[in-house]
């Protein structure tokens, strides 16, 4: 940490704020310059609130030098991180991995169709919301257990990971016999007491951004979760708000570069809730593609228009299918590739 | 809703959309203008996206016309909400009601001295957290239960109202005999399983305004919790997160007035966490008052620099004391009053 | 436009909306449904403040229908606008167009240097500002006339369009003799008496959204170039103002499917300016061709160490030439192809 | 200047990195610590691009230390400056200084009119736009010389300062003669060739903060300004772009108390654009009293419905004078004052 005093600073606030510091655990090292004096205070600690320092007298600016993560930092594993499944998929290696699938389970029939499409299209994983809990109290709110169960099948049955979104610390022990992989949606990425028991299980978590989460928020977010000792966490940019209304949210699809410096993690982008809306979602998938994301999440339907949530983002197969192979001709631009279609082996 | 057609719309494609709305309950008139044709829908759903609408071939914009609350608005009661409690303080008459306290409570000690200094200078309402989940995982997380008791004991001591966070279903119950006011933090705005909870318990909710959420948003989640039969919901601003980096966060003092224009319910203003450090709270105390606000959140700390959480933005008692003068000023200009300082009786 | 009126409204509030609207030259149908009365105002006019009628008793909402410009939107010409220079270049078209440059022109070396550079890896413009009048009042401004000069003869020299920023009406006639595409800066999109003269001139503008600018007021603002009979007019996104921190903007990547469903013209990304920061230009450029941009602005300096301005977000030659190896993989993804490398032949 | 470097970077990195800084005429300071070197750069130099060093192998983070603006700031003259006028009205001291008019001035009826009622409601300066280009191609242009001319007289008339926007160089001449005070529009806060223009005349500039700038790069113009050897700049709170957009802006109240830390110039407010709805300016003009504004900037129309321009959003006679009296209860909680009303003198 580096505290810049006032040109006005006395000695006596100077000495004032090097006793604050070494009692925060700090070592200090001090530069006086000609018009100014320079705090350099150097330790382990990370959590520390700047604001602490800032409201003493003298105190001119606090600048944090350390990033306040250190096991989402790429410093940690500088060789990256892959988080592998039993099936063989890789996520962070040389495949981009498609998770395709609807918003909510529906049906049997819903999940059944639209994961024989995208598994045959090339995705790796099935999406589908079991629990969802919507902004209107009139909703349709998800089917609960029974959902978990058909995404488990229909995984099976296609050979297709399955990823859920957990809303709650108590839906952990009812989802961990169905799912391969944990979502937490942008809602919850600050909902500390979920990420803390998330970090004691032993299956990957897919860390969606907060729509005001700064990129360091989603890291500290993620660190969170690694101290408790697991460490396969994908991280996710899904749009964040801006004044710009044309679409539900501004896609940061530049945030998939920036983590890729400043940590190990894989990197996911969600292009139909980044944009909102249905021709968007191709051109954006691409977009991430071209910038290097390791993962693409997708929603599918095979009948939006009937989408009991989120028909207006979900494509069609069709437009699915097509996207997988504008992304197959994309990936080797940026050294990756994609699983083939038609890849099914029912099992 | 008003469906506006492009300039292009093929007849069949107006059909369509017409086939849409009705399915979806609504009726529909249109109007042909020289250059496109527009269908204004009418009924009483108030719970559809109208993204389902807008990605129908043809569509040029669709405007949802009604606001999508109605408990919430002002239409549902013009005269405007009270809140009442047992020892005679009201929300949202002529009292400006200011709370507060601490940020968390740390200690017997601590809570005490606090709550008498500020029940000396004219508040109504002690807040401090019970419960802490920190950004960091490393930090004080709170005293829990004991902290609720330290709450009671000290609002029954100073005559003050007991507001404290509730972060989690499972809390519910945990404070219901030890608080009066539930307040739901800006990151659980739209948790809304929490606010359907809450819809049942017959306590006033303070909901605080997400970082990232419009006021229509805040106004919906206020419609969650009424929904369900609870019509004492007090709104809170305390910042919005922008560009401008100086403080913490944007507070966006003009929400005071335009929720009270667009709802009746009670409006309250957070001036600690909307800025984030100590010497612009009361500045923003002041502006929230000659704005219109119903209620006041101070963070006050007898000893901030050694509080345990947020106490760069807490205010010295001898500060809050001043603040609340200079309020005494203020208040009548907008044909409000405070309660006067050293009414301190102990029970 | 549609105005809505509120449920409590009066037969006579309608009625003085009614006339408002008469009065301002609409033709206005009238839908009367069970809780509240909608007015549909249709008419030729786009230029009024919707305000106007927001503030009139009984209104609740006012929602403009046809979006605010003509000229510019899709409809004035669905086939699409191409951009034809005399060297047979087209913006537009099938081919990514690529502009590339140093920032400021700082001398005849350094010009001549990076446009053999460009154009030997296929760029087709060459960019660099001759005026640039800097945020400190104490950096280097430009060297004017004679860095027109340099840029036209390095044009020549190479086969390079020469693009570069007009800044103030007085520039205009000096510029004409030496630049094919007049730029104007982010900072400029409002300037509504630069815009008014350039709907004058008979070259190419390309108009670069402001930071906080909305793509309808990107859209207005070409409306404004276009009305003086000027239809050459490419937009750029180069990134908007977001609380994000650690680019210096975030780049709007959507805004490029966005525009061209909303408009014909042709659409450029500048990642240069998008992100501000060298490593993201790659990555960002690539997403920007897949999500189908139209042109490039790419800064590139020899010795971007030593650059008088933006050197930080400056490519290395060798980059930017691998650069376009990269985006010639992903342009056949879009339909689109980019020029060859190593076409140069001097002139 | 502060360069913390990775943990990972080698000493031929770090004695890289200090010959630049070195090169760029700053003395470094080394500190070692256990995990990373740190680098303290102390010099004069305040105009440089930190990004520079942010693109050095190496490098974690650069943080600037001192301000980049020195004029501006406050160490420069910490008793605050007072901008002094002939009639004896200051700016910056005791009394909040109201300055009103309409948008546009429009014909001498209506000025007149205008000027006469604010002129008794104890307002101190007439404002009003002699040249509007508009957003729309369409709309009304202002009258130019004509309005400069109205202002003088109305101004001379009523004992009022006369305050009017300038636009571009080449009216300041023109100008010159007939106003008191040049006010800068947001659009034009970084348009750096008028600003440095501004700094040569003798006369105060009011200093709009643009929509998407942040406070300091609003110090940052003040200091264009003010190298030039003008100092008697105001700056201007009106509003900031956020995803809200229930208002046409967020006006930033705080940036008043942040302002009056940061510098010693004065602080005005302009809530009329501020929030762009005439019932918000009331509740915004007395927040930005409270707060510590010391001026303030409001839009009057003796007849809102028939302005030529932003009628919605200016007060009605009537609504400024109730205003004024209500400001006139705030200001002593402040240790301000206001010109009483009535005041009147026809000269």
């Amino acid at each position: 940490m580096i505290v810049a005093m006032q040109e006005t600073a006395t000695e006596e606030q100077i000495q004032d704020v090097i006793e604050h510091l070494v009692r925060m655990g700090f070592s200090v090292h001090r530069t006086t310059g000609e018009r100014q004096s320079i705090l350099a205070a150097v330790g382990a600690r990370v959590d520390f609130d700047t604001r602490n320092l800032e409201v003493l007298a003298g105190v001119e600016h606090v600048h944090r030098i350390s990033a306040p993560y250190k096991l989402a930092g790429k410093a940690f594993r500088p060789e990256g991180t892959i988080v592998k499944f039993a099936n063989g998929v890789k996520v962070g290696g040389d495949e981009v991995v498609v998770m395709a699938g609807p918003c909510s389970v529906e049906s049997r029939d819903q999940l059944f169709t639209v994961a024989e499409q995208i598994a045959r299209a090339g995705a790796r994983a099935l999406r589908g919301g079991a629990f969802k809990p919507r902004s209107s109290p009139y909703s349709f709110q998800g089917l609960g257990l029974e959902g978990l169960k058909l995404l488990r099948e229909a995984g099976d049955r296609f050979n297709l990971l399955i990823i859920s979104e957990v809303m709650e610390i108590s839906q952990i022990e009812l989802m961990m016999p169905y799912i391969d992989i944990f979502q937490v949606g942008a809602r919850n990425m600050q909902n500390f007491n979920l990420l803390r028991e998330l970090g004691k299980v032993r299956k990957p978590v897919l860390l969606k951004r907060g729509i005001a989460a700064t990129i360091e928020e989603l890291l500290l977010s993620a660190e969170y979760i690694m101290s408790g000792g697991n460490y396969d966490v994908i991280l996710c940019e899904r749009g964040i708000r801006t004044f710009e209304t044309y679409t539900r949210n501004t896609m940061d699809v530049c945030a998939i570069p920036v983590i890729h410096k400043l940590s190990h993690l894989p990197m996911a982008a969600d292009p139909s809730h980044g944009t909102g809306i249905r021709d968007k979602v191709a051109p954006m998938a691409r977009a991430s593609v071209a910038a290097g994301t390791d993962v693409l999440l997708i929603e599918v339907h095979h009948d939006p228009d009937k989408a009991l949530s989120d028909g207006a983002q979900s494509l069609y197969p069709e437009q699915f299918s097509k996207l997988m192979d504008e992304l197959r001709m994309i990936a080797p631009a940026v050294g990756r590739k994609l699983a083939p279609a038609a890849q099914l082996v029912r099992t």
